[in-house]
This record gives C-alpha cells, structure tokens and sequence, in this order.
C-alpha cells in the first residue's frame, strides 16, 4: 500500500478536516467537487472556477470517452492541458454512465436527484464489462475495468475511480449481492491495471456498493478497504429517504479505515452534506448545483423551501431584491431576482451563467464554513445554522 | 437644437476621434458597439463588457418591446438598472426589426452580414407605422414612430434612433424614394414626441436612408442634419459589395453637418470599419462578432481569411496554439484552438463565451487603434497594418 495522500487535520465528532495530496496540489476537505463531466464546468472558465474557492474539479470517463476521445485528449497534454485547468482532477470511471444507460429510468431514482440522464444504449453485459452504443454516433463501444483504467490513465487525472455497477435501487437483495461481487472482482482487476499502467502519482479509488443492505455495505467497505486503494468512495443507490441515505452511509463509513479520505457519489444537497460530513464523509460530487443553475433554480438559505429558489417562477418577475442579499457572487452583487427571472424564461446564456456562479459560490461558501467549523471544533453549532437559515451567508 | 453632445479631438483626414457625451458617461468614438439586443451581451456579465473596454451597448427597441417588455422593465428602473449596466446604451428604434419581418429573406441581404433574423409576421404597413404579430405568442402588436419613441422613453437609453422602414437592396428607386419620405416623415413625429416625452438627456439620432441611390442619400442626409437631431445614423441598404458600401457611405456623409456624431447601423467587418471611419463614421455596431464568437469562429488578423477562423473546421482539431498569440483574452491566454473547437462542436456554452470574449477583445483592440492612431495622426499607417495582417495585435 502507498503512502496515505490523505491526512486529517482537525476532527469534531466523526467529521473530519483534511488535506488530500495530489500530484496537481492540495484539496482541502471536506470539499464539493463541481462537475466538469464534458471537460468544462458548463458556463465557466476553469480560472473562474479556481476563483471561486474550488481546488478539485470532476472529469467524466464515459462522456470523455465518447467525445472527444481520451486519446485525443493524450495527444493533447492530457486533460489538465486540454481543459486549462491546472489543480487536481477527479474522474469518475464511467461505470455509472454505462450501468445507467441500462438500468434506464431508474438511473434518476438511485441519486434520488433528477439523476444523470440515460444516454445511449447497453448491449450486453458480462464479467469483461459493458457494450453499448455511443450516443453520438451510434458506433459500438466497450468499457469494463481495464477500459476504464486506460482512458483514466490517458486523461492523467490526479484521482482515478475504479469502474463498477452501480446498482439502482429498485434492484433486490439478490441482484445486488452478485453485482456488488462483481464490483469487486472489477476492483482487483483496476488495482492490477492501475499498478501496471498509471500516470505518475495518479491515486485511485475504489467504490462500495451493496445497495440499501448493511451486510452488504459493510461487506463491500471491508473489501474496498482491505485493496490498497488510496481512498474510497461510496456509491451506489443510497435509498429512498434521505433518513435511509444517512444510515446506508453509516454502514459504509463504520467498516472503512479511519485514516483514508472518503468520497460520496452523485450526493449535493445541503442536508445531505451536512449529514454525511458528520458522519465522516470529506468528499462530495454532484451535478445538482450547477444543473439547477443552468435552469433558473438559485441556493438560497431556506431550509423550508429545500434551499431552492426557482427563479423562473412568477414571484421573481418584478422583485427588485438580489437572490441573497449576503451573497458575494456578481449574480447578487450586481443583480435583481426580476432580471435573473428574465434571462431564465428568455433561456438567455448569460442567465445560465449568472445562477451557475451564484450555486458554486453557494456550495463553496458552505463547505468553507464546515471546514472552518471542524478545525474551530464548532460544527454543531454551524450545522445548526445551516439548517435553521442562518447559514452559510 | 440642443448643445451638440459631441465633440472632435483629432482628425485624420476626414476621420476624426471625439467624445459624445452621454447621460450615462462619455463615449470615446470611432467606437464599436456590441449589441445587447436582448438586454445581455450574450454570455458576458455586464462588468465583463466594461472590462474589455467598451464603453456603450445597443438594445433593441423591438426584442425587449416583445420580451420582457418596455412596461415592466419602467417599473424595474429602466433599462440600465435592468440590466445592470451603468455606462451608455443606444436603442434600435425597431425598425429594422418590424420591416425585417415584411421584407423577410432579403433583410439578410441588407446588411450583407448574414443578418439579423427576421422574425414574426408583419400584417400590415401604412402610415401610422406597422401592425405585426409577436414571434413568442402570435399577439397582435403595433409599432410606427410614437410607440417606438414611447418604448425607447421607458428603457431610458442614453440615444434614442429614430423609426424609419430600412428598404432592402432589392427595393427599386420609386420604392426606396418613397420610402425614403414616409421615414422624413416618421422623423418629424419622433422628433416632436421626443420633444414632449424624452427622458432627460436622452439624446435622438435621425437615421439616413435612401438605399444605394446617390440623391436620395444625399436628400436623406440633409433632410436628417435639418431635423434638429442630436445626432445621425447611417440605415438601410449599403449596397451588395463592399466597394458600393464605401460609396453609399460617402454620400451620406458628405450631405451631413461636420459636427455631429455618425453611427453606422449593423456595420463590424474589419475593413468596411477600416473604410467608415476614414470616410468620417464615428460609431459602429454590429451582431457580427458576438454571433461568429457563439458558433465558434474567431476573429483574427488575417485579411486574407476575411479575419475569420473557423474553429470548427477540422484544421484546428488538434492545434495546440491559441487563436492568436498576441491577443490578451482568456481564450488566447488559457486555451488551445483544439480545446475551443471541441467546445463549439460539442455546443459547450463556455465555449460560446471564449470566443465570445476573443471577438470582443479584438473589436476594442481594434478601436482602440483606431482612436490612437487618430489622435497620432497615423491613422493611414494603422490602417495598412490592418489591411496587411500586422494589426490590431
């Protein structure tokens, strides 16, 4: 096993603030890492993003891959050098993405979040992996674990993902346990490939699943664990209610090693977070911030309203007031609620840009207070504020 | 007449450099102006605008009529406050927009420029103006020279431009002529309903037509200069080459009063610029560099490529060097044409906004030349840079 890249700095309860070492630089946690799926975070320069706080950024394997191509990108320098973005690089492994297009509808469901869209086709399944069609293109393509090494390690990401299924949550006990043993079994296989064939210093992560099942859970965290990987994430359908999320969470954390970072998939909303953070969790990704923005849906301190504030809808028509008056973003600084409404419902791009910049100032405002809370031993109480309002603003 | 609100500070020939003052700041000329029809330049925040230089943006009489319209946006403060640009804006008098949709394909002729798009359905044209129905939800609306002034009024731009039919190319001397007087005619009503119902320092700009007939531009011009207008704007068709532009041009501006600022109406390829200010043109805009920058071609200093690379084109699929090495824009400064060709072909709205920024980099870049190599008496040295390739960068 490596040296650990991830080392703890200050703790409140089981939560956790930290630092993850990268061959890019330093990522500080607990952290949100905003999706850059197709190599841009959609609307932004990569120094505006960098600007806002963000030290980490999410690549996508599967997207990537189709277009325009993870060789392209090689020849290119590798994704840092293709995108301009110059700090760490997590990517997901595809297995998501590929699994979705299969599992279908419920791909929604297993994020509980309006979920990533299903894309394309699958055409089989098996122990190799997955055969699909590019939904460019139609064109036939494969992806299994060493697939999805070889085009991680052709993007040069700081953080690899090992591939697996990400099992839905309608999926029963019985299905879950076979796929969660395949997931498995892809994980010794990427471990095999990334000690053969990764970019210097490149880390990888391994995934547990096991569906809403805590033996299964705890029996995959044990088995991720035991791989050598450098850290590890959770994934996978985390259940119906969020009470659900929290305890398959749990389960999770409880068999993991206290002293490796851990990542939660596909997970952004502000009670989760928080939740997840205190119970150990120091990483998170999710496309629901910058999706919503892109929409007209603005994060606003407002527990009540599922911190949401849908910008389209006609209260905002003429509201003169900006979306959080404490807000630092130029969307606040510079901005009414009524213009913001406007360039929505005109699905003006400056509108999309404006509510993105707004979100991710949000996000990194929020995560800066925990991370702030946890070394000032302070994180109930700022948890607290979270959920009464007072925070992060 | 009111106080001329523009002044000369140098000439070149007949070119000159000077400042029109405005209600809202100063506008240091030969200046371009990029076109917030919508009340966005699409893709940029308004301080962005500012910061590459600009100094003025045009919005459109007929879009913000149609969307949000010109009531609400009284109600929010005006169009500056609106938008949240606190520097001038000129307004379209909508015009061109409402005979567009009459005149339909050939309004993409009239300014050779690939066009604006026209848009909706005009029912009926007299004299009281013309009756059209919306292109958003097919209401019937109406527009002749009072609504026009009414609308411009209650976006409280700095230049108001007065509402006149903008004949095409196709029209023929009896149809240009008579249109030519109905628009004399229409600049009586909006110089007396500016009168009555301006808002305080909005300044009006006549607009000279009379098609690529040199008496009637002639007429036009000094009909425009007599009518007590604060300023005068160059409408209609130019002529189908660009030697016949220069031409129509040059009739219009020999029958106007030296002292008054010159705009020219949807006019930003580099050399028909090149060709206006040294006939003695003082302001341009255009959708020209803000639309090629949203489908991915560049402008750049290649004269021989009518200034423009198309990023999309499979040249740039792997080039490693930026659009133009010199150029200080995000997209020069961050970014390989290889990156901004995958963004355009992928639509990536940041890709939009790159190339968005780097046209609107050059157009200031450009002006700012210009306006120096005025000030220096050089202007025909910079001018044979240009034309040569070995400017503005």
């Amino acid at each position: 096993m490596r040296a650990n890249p991830f080392r703890i700095e200050a703790r409140a309860g089981a939560a956790r603030a930290g630092v993850l070492e990268t061959a890019h630089g330093t990522l500080r946690t607990p952290a949100f890492v905003p999706l850059a799926s197709t190599g841009t975070v959609k609307t932004l320069r990569p120094a505006e993003v960098a600007a806002l706080g963000f030290e980490m950024v999410l690549g996508n394997t599967f997207h990537l891959f189709i277009r325009p191509g993870h060789e392209r990108i090689a020849r290119l320098g590798g994704l840092h050098e293709f995108m301009g973005w110059r700090h760490p690089i997590i990517t997901d492994s595809g297995g998501f993405q590929v699994f979705s297009m299969g599992h279908g509808t419920v791909a929604a469901e297993i994020k509980r979040s309006g979920g990533r869209e299903s894309e394309g086709r699958v055409l089989a399944i098996d122990e190799r992996g997955v055969r699909f069609r590019s939904y460019l293109d139609g064109a036939e393509c494969f992806m299994g674990p060493e697939e999805s090494m070889a085009v991680q390690a052709a993007l040069g990401s700081d953080v690899a993902l090992a591939f697996d299924e990400c099992t839905p949550f309608h999926a029963d006990r019985d299905y879950t346990a076979r796929s969660t043993e395949r997931t498995h079994r892809w994980l010794e296989r990427c471990v095999a490939c990334h000690a053969d064939g990764a970019p210097p210093g490149q880390l990888l992560f391994g995934i547990v699943q096991g569906g809403v099942f805590e033996d299964l859970r705890e029996e995959s965290a044990r088995t991720v664990a035991a791989s050598g990987v450098d850290g590890v994430a959770i994934g996978g359908s985390l259940g119906r209610e969020k009470a659900q999320m929290a305890e398959v969470v749990g389960w999770s954390v409880s068999a993991l090693p206290e002293d490796r970072a851990r990542h939660l998939l596909g997970i952004g909303d502000v009670d989760d977070v928080l939740a997840a953070v205190r119970a150990g969790v120091d990483m998170f990704d999710c496309a629901t911030p910058t999706r919503l923005g892109r929409h007209g849906t603005a994060l606003v301190p407002e527990p009540g309203a599922r911190w949401r504030l849908d910008l389209t809808a006609p209260a905002s028509r003429e509201a003169r007031e900006p979306i959080s008056p404490r807000c630092p973003c130029p969307a606040c600084r510079d901005h009414t609620r009524a213009y913001l409404h406007y360039l929505a419902r005109a699905n003006e791009p400056t509108g999309a840009r404006l509510v993105t910049l707004h979100n991710l100032t949000f996000m990194a405002t929020l995560m800066e207070g925990i991370r702030a809370a946890i070394a000032a031993g302070d994180l109930e109480r700022y948890a607290a504020a979270v959920m009464g309002g007072e925070a992060p603003y």
